[in-house]
């Protein structure tokens, strides 16, 4: 057992804090200004494309991505990198073309994509030239059970016709945004888990209509992309826009989770530490009943608590992917729930107690620390909620004990 | 010991449910549209001054004042009716004239105002001909520790000149809101809690400009007025608009805050009880993995504790307003303190809950839950933080078995 | 609504107060001092009887007992009194003759037992001359599900044979325990509410064997007759001792509950304040690092936490009292689970925290804390666990919102 | 990064599983029956000196001794080795001769003892001979402040003069413990941590009184020699009894610490996973409501927060374990500190949870269950409660976020 870090990771770490110090952080201000500027609303800000071109220069472009398309890191070297990105959630993985849900579907059209599908979109978004969402939970289903997805995707002729209700689509109200992969059901016939595809539609298909950008606790994160509510209506795309063969959705759906998993979670863990060494630095100065913050008890005790919840947490994380890359997917599954059990809800619980040491500051704009607050809580919801991890986990880990001799019945 | 609502508290209650039914549940929706709708951006939408003219006409108006100025009820009385309005606090409480800031603010000016202060400020703000706002926090320092605020306000022949900056100042964004309360000190050499004193200072002085609209986890609230950031710079106001004496001010906050804390924490319940509507209607629409999500255990666990919690705490914010009724202010200080701590906790708590209850759709605009949820969160801060009111809490705690005959010494 | 209680209460409270002083606390060491004593181990110590003899000649005799047969207290009366004996909840309680399960016991003989079974036991039993168990629980089945229950009581002749094993029969190790009400099957073909009977059979019957006694954390409470194993081979008693008719076993468990809820909440209470009393005690006294614990902001903060959850517990179980005694403990049930759920839960939270500060003198015999705490933890699973309760009492939520026209039906 | 554990550990863990297997189970119950016969009360039971000889025969001895004098294992392969030992941590320990506190003990002699002192105790400890007590924890001052400990050690010529009251001296009812390590003060003038030392004092050293067992919530542990309470009294030893220097004292509790928390914390992960296989077994065979308690979403919920929870914990563990290993015990002092206060708190949950699923049952003599949990909540205030640990650990946080340039001066 090793716990450090190999050489090519540290290699990278070291590239990737400079950047951070020299490049990320002094954007936050100028990001900040040019997201409340006039304008087209849901377009990024243009400092994230110098951003991107700087971040291409010191070569640090699609680290996100194994094989040869990418900057072919296992998921163990890649993870201390997304979390310093998560530091910066808002700037630093788009600088560095590491942001979700771009990195899930690229993810997905190298692994499962066609050539012709792989050269006509995923060729764009390696270079950034473009956006891409990820189309799946509905606003009439409860979509934590993916069987439920009931947008209808059916083959007519050489096309395939899709009706359907879509929304919390990421990035989709950004105009850049030129690709959807929509998932559907191709066959309400089929066995439960074979009913459903996944299908590119261009942004600019017919009966496309993006209705609306969704808030997530008052933010509709237009310096993001938004996340759309999405209409489709008789849109109709040429059959060999399906990824994969008909019925293999919910099994590409998968696949897309646990890498994606993964990330998010080492995100998550950067923004902690963001939260971390701003509450650190608040109570140090704030003084009020005759000493600073930091003398206070309650708040060492925070401060105690978010500093060992968030060495486990990494650990865990770390651990997972290291599963990942020696056993597989799928073989980590339990792992990978973990982490999504675990770490949502530490590192929420860890920014609502930088949140309580800033005060009104805290839940104002003048912190990063609400709008991290409000990421890491959807996290909680988004892509099963926590309860369905955990009855699944446990189903598990029961069916473990059954098949093991237990103790007692040797005692 | 009885715990029935007498008459005259039955009857508004009756009255009051009539009136949320038939005129401010139908209204939401309409409301709702109204604030999106584009125009001066930090404006009450129109349907509010409808909803006004119909609660003066139902004589559910001003019912938070006792006295001659109000309705007349007590505490234990008020509290009930209250909670009713806390079902929808975006538009009951200000429909029936009982919204804070502007409640404290008269309570504030019929208490402690000056004849003259009270007909230029009170009677319009009974009325709701103007708005009015309380500036007390400020951005530089722990406001939770009242003597901390450095605003100066200092007399120089028959005026005071304010200098400082006040941030979180409720209402103020509103063009309505024509009157500040602001808090300052004006004899810094002077015993701790004798530093301060409260002034009348009209929007329109010069000197004073409002900055911007503080956001609370992403909300502006823009459609009540806001929380305004404001500078006062060299501002002059007439001796005769300074508020009881001078040094009162700390005495005047800590009076306004008793009866200001009950209403928070009845609306707050109020609040929570729209929150478990809302969630057991959803989990019993919703289905997932085979049935209905009311048929999950971890949901009904959910649904029994905010039951549970929610009834211990309504008991005792009405025995705090009992208390408040018959042994005075003074007197209920430990069980004003003990809801401000229990209260918002427990509702955010629920309303969590609920949000997690309805997936993606609890964090979006299309239930009120994130923005109640917002609200209760912010309260844990506004007003001293959960941890201030503990630590004087137990203060008081420790020293009265410090002064009882402990049971050990009899042993 | 008024929090006062009425005269009789508070004259008997001062009454019991002045006991409690007088007698009670006098006699905990010399409890402690006999109990350790060798000689028979399972019985009561001497002191009680003493106790005993004192409560009677100072009318506090019967508290608990409605009606002719006892003091003729109201629930809400005798409420605030089973708090007071909870602060010495080994003494106090069993000196004034109303401890369980005795209690409990009475009431079923005083309310469902014919002339005959009261003369022969509920009268012995309102003397302290002898006393009593209640056999429901099994080792080899879910109790928590009372429909599990699988003791035999068959009817043969003029007799009824029973057969089975019951565990945490408490008080029953005491030879003075003269008299097991037993629940057991009569009829496994009615349905499944109608299955179950009470019948009366006497310790020295032939075929009871009383097999061990169980322990709770390490405490085998022999000085309160611990809580016995019984196997119950072939024991025929009369048919006469039947309590009830045959298949009211199970409504009669019911009935007896409620009240018992109420008692054992309140003197929960009771022990909580001597927890908290203990805490700030131990506090002020002991030095660490430079000043008395009570200067640490994390124990204040737990003794505010206390205070708090304290208050909020005992209004709603004297709320529960009187819900009982104005509408009845049918309409009262989702109060009285209300209670069973949330006090034990906040009286063990605060029973380790009053551990926690007293460091190993917590966990020791030199006080009495960790006992408190044991109790308070068993009863989360006597009486079926908080888990139950709480599926139960969302249910019953569930439905209320399904019955009512919602809020949002009217927008 | 990497973990795996090395080949020696795996080699290990194999041979220890089946020990395990093979011989501690088997002999659980008989260590019950064995304790429970009368004769000596604080004995260990012969079953024990059974299992340490077949534990010496497969070369599972003293495994928890670095160096020469042990098997010379790193921490971090000690590790899991300890865990398993956890599983059954009344035999499993001993029979390895890796029992607490004479490992901590044995380490203490083996790094600080000179020749003579061990040649005189250690090698009969190594072999088990005898047993030893560490006497630090006293009843009159909060020993949590290590530098409050009062018991005085003086220099009168070629002796040393102790006296002074110790309690939760573990191990030392048992009369074949034959050495006591005393903490006691030397130089009251002396700077704050330069004060004490420490000094043997074998058992029969006149003026030594062993005055009674402690018990721990109803435990007296008389099957592990229980915890005493010694008076000392003018007992005199010879000055080259005398550990390391004078004043030398609070530096050598702290480096025993170290090694001794990670050992403690790994057998607590190991006492957790029984809980997890009881809970799991046991809700899988019961039934009540119409199922298997398996099937209950809220069981399910606490398996798999315990798993999630569990694998947090144990990679803490083990990460600490190998920078104890790889930089030393003094630069893993946050990580020594920071299982202290994450793994107690974790498993006395897990066991929590373990003894709700298993009813009363949970907290009686026929599970391993309440007594498990008693040993966890213990160690959460043995060696220094949590709180105190959280203090420090975030004093250091605190200054580290102070060193260091925060990101946003970079801003």
């Amino acid at each position: 057992m090793d716990f450090r870090h190999d050489e090519t990771t540290e290699r990278l770490r070291e590239r990737l804090l400079s950047f951070m110090a020299e490049c990320v952080y002094p954007a936050e201000p100028v990001f900040e200004q040019q997201s409340r500027e006039p304008g087209e609303p849901w377009t990024v800000p243009p400092v994230v494309a110098d951003l991107q071109a700087e971040a291409r220069r010191r070569e640090l472009w699609n680290l996100f991505l194994p094989g040869e398309h990418g900057a072919g890191l296992t998921n163990l070297q890649y993870a201390p990198l997304a979390e310093i990105t998560g530091r910066c959630p808002w700037l630093a993985p788009v600088a560095l073309n590491c942001a979700a849900p771009d990195t899930g579907n690229m993810e997905l059209l190298a692994q499962f994509g066609s050539a012709r599908q792989r050269e006509r979109w995923l060729t764009p978004l390696l270079e950034a030239r473009i956006r891409s969402a990820y189309a799946m939970t509905e606003p009439a289903v409860a979509s934590s059970d993916a069987t439920n997805i009931a947008t209808r995707v059916e083959r007519v002729g050489d096309e395939y016709v899709v009706n359907g209700r879509k929304w919390f689509v990421t990035g989709a109200m950004d105009p850049r945004c030129a690709i959807f992969i929509v998932m559907g059901r191709t066959d309400p016939s089929a066995p439960r888990h074979q009913q459903h595809s996944q299908i590119l539609v261009p942004r600019d298909t017919p009966g496309v209509t993006v209705r609306r950008g969704m808030l997530a606790f008052g933010y509709d994160d237009h310096d993001h992309g938004g996340h759309a509510e999405i209409d489709f209506v008789d849109v109709r795309v040429p059959a060999a826009n399906l990824i994969g063969a008909e019925g293999s959705g919910f099994a590409i759906s998968q696949a897309r989770l646990g890498p994606g998993r993964v990330h998010h979670c080492m995100r998550l863990l950067g923004m902690a530490e963001r939260a971390v060494e701003l509450m650190c630095r608040r109570v140090s100065q704030r003084h009020a009943f005759g000493g600073p913050l930091a003398e206070q008890g309650v708040v060492r005790d925070w401060i105690a608590q978010a500093r060992v919840r968030l060495e486990q947490a990494r650990l865990l994380v770390l651990k997972t992917a290291w599963l990942m890359d020696t056993v597989g997917n799928r073989q980590a599954h339990t792992e990978i729930q973990a982490i999504k059990i675990a770490v949502p809800e530490t590192v929420e619980w860890i920014i609502d107690r930088a949140i309580q040491a800033h005060g009104a500051a805290g839940v104002s704009q003048d912190t990063p620390l609400a709008r991290l607050w409000t990421r890491a809580r959807a996290v909680r919801i988004a892509d099963g909620p926590d309860e369905v991890h955990r009855q699944s986990l446990a189903r598990r880990e029961l069916r473990r004990h059954r098949a093991e001799t237990p103790v007692s019945a040797r005692v």
